[in-house]
């Protein structure tokens, strides 16, 4: 049976008391690669458990498989400390095409084979002494919450934000897709002149993944708020990075999973 | 003003009272091709506006691109009826480097320059005569929500279920990315000779964007059963190849987006 949520030594901050620190279960992200004929062809970050269905549920949209019997094996195994199902096709049936330069709402995690986290900045997460207060902290999804138009016409929208330690909002923006909301929070920074923007929080509306702190880390920002859970994988990038990361941000609590050393 | 939103006409079926057609607000989501020195380098499927932003903050990743400098020009343009943003980069700036046979959790949509849906399955969307019960829908969601053991845990998690008109729950899948969870369906549903399942539904705990009506047409389901809202392009792919697709099911009511001649 795969391990699906693991536990961490996190902060809770509730609304009035002191902050405790305790474990929290996390839901496991981690990196699944499908292979072809000796290749590499895709890595999927998901949550362990029923790779080989992930496997096979993924060549249905992306291959010419239509039965089980256009696929003659699946086998699962652990290489170079990376889970991996290596896949055979029966003669004929239409492989997974190349899909050099694509990408998708949530894509900007994965090489083909590894995780590479080559492009992002080594600079130090957070301004020297940067601080933010717990109470700004759990008030900017709030804060943001005022701003997402789109979403109340729809209720399906997400949204992100730059906020600064005084809580200030400099910007917010929606989109479908989370890490579109984020790339747009990015794309404003960096065209303002704010990169790497290690005095500003990155505000979310959803859940972190590992993308989305990839995506941080590679902007610069000295951390993340979010509405909802991070994965395991998430929290340990953001520990590795020095990032703040609070998360399940609601009603003036929140749960602090990183960087707890920089909130007051 | 780029359009953020689009209505369509729905039909809303409250807990005790006559299902009503009204219009309703969707979030627009659709394609926008990022292309570098004449090629189409990327697609993302996003909410139209600030899509400059968008362009540049995707960059900040997927490039060398530090600062506004790196970026000569970012031109916004509508050729062959798809949203366009051409990029220049500065000489010496590491490109987006080719990412062939890349994905994450939440890819599977977009071939580099057009939305190919040439792996679409053509097979009638569900069994002739199939009907389904508008209670057995709205119970769909919270009947999934008992088996989700992972989300119990760490409140972080998606969940998709494979479901037949009489409200069995056939299996119930757990990953941090939507999109995984779905493919895990799909992929039990293809080993075990299921497929296309004209005479099943697909349940999720998400929102339903164009990839999760792609996934399901490719797998045959005859529906789609959401706890949240879908975008304007799920809803027009489910209307095109004739899915049923019921979003916003919580506490008894549901809408249908789509196929309401099938529920009695």
């Amino acid at each position: 049976m795969a391990v699906m949520t693991t536990r961490r030594a996190i902060v809770r901050m509730p609304i009035d008391a002191e902050p405790a620190s305790t474990p929290d279960d996390l839901v496991v992200e981690s990196p699944l690669v499908l292979g072809l004929g000796g290749d590499a062809i895709a890595t999927l970050m998901r949550t362990p458990g029923h790779d080989l269905e992930l496997a096979a549920g993924w060549l249905v949209v992306e291959s010419g498989v239509a039965t089980a019997h256009d696929v003659l094996t699946l086998r699962a195994c652990r290489e170079d400390d990376t889970d991996r199902v290596h896949i055979t096709l029966r003669d004929g049936v239409r492989p997974p095409r190349p899909r050099a330069f694509v990408t998708s709402a949530a894509c900007g995690v994965c090489s083909a084979d590894v995780l590479d986290l080559a492009p992002l900045q080594t600079s130090a997460p957070h301004t020297a002494g940067w601080t933010v207060r717990r109470d700004v902290l759990a008030a900017l999804p709030e804060a943001m919450r005022t701003h997402q138009r789109a979403f109340d016409r729809t209720g399906g929208v997400h949204a992100a934000a730059l906020a600064d330690a005084s809580g200030r909002l400099r910007f917010v923006r929606e989109d479908v897709g989370r890490h579109n909301a984020v790339d747009k929070i990015a794309g404003r920074a960096l065209l303002d002149g704010l990169l790497p923007a290690t005095d500003q929080l990155l505000v979310v509306s959803g859940r972190v993944s590992f993308e989305i702190v990839q995506k941080a880390v590679a902007a610069g920002f000295a951390g993340i708020v979010a509405v909802s859970a991070p994965s395991s994988l998430a929290v340990d990038l953001s520990r590795e990075y020095g990032l703040l990361l609070a998360g399940m941000v609601r009603s003036g609590r929140l749960n602090l999973y990183a960087g707890a050393d920089v909130v007051v």
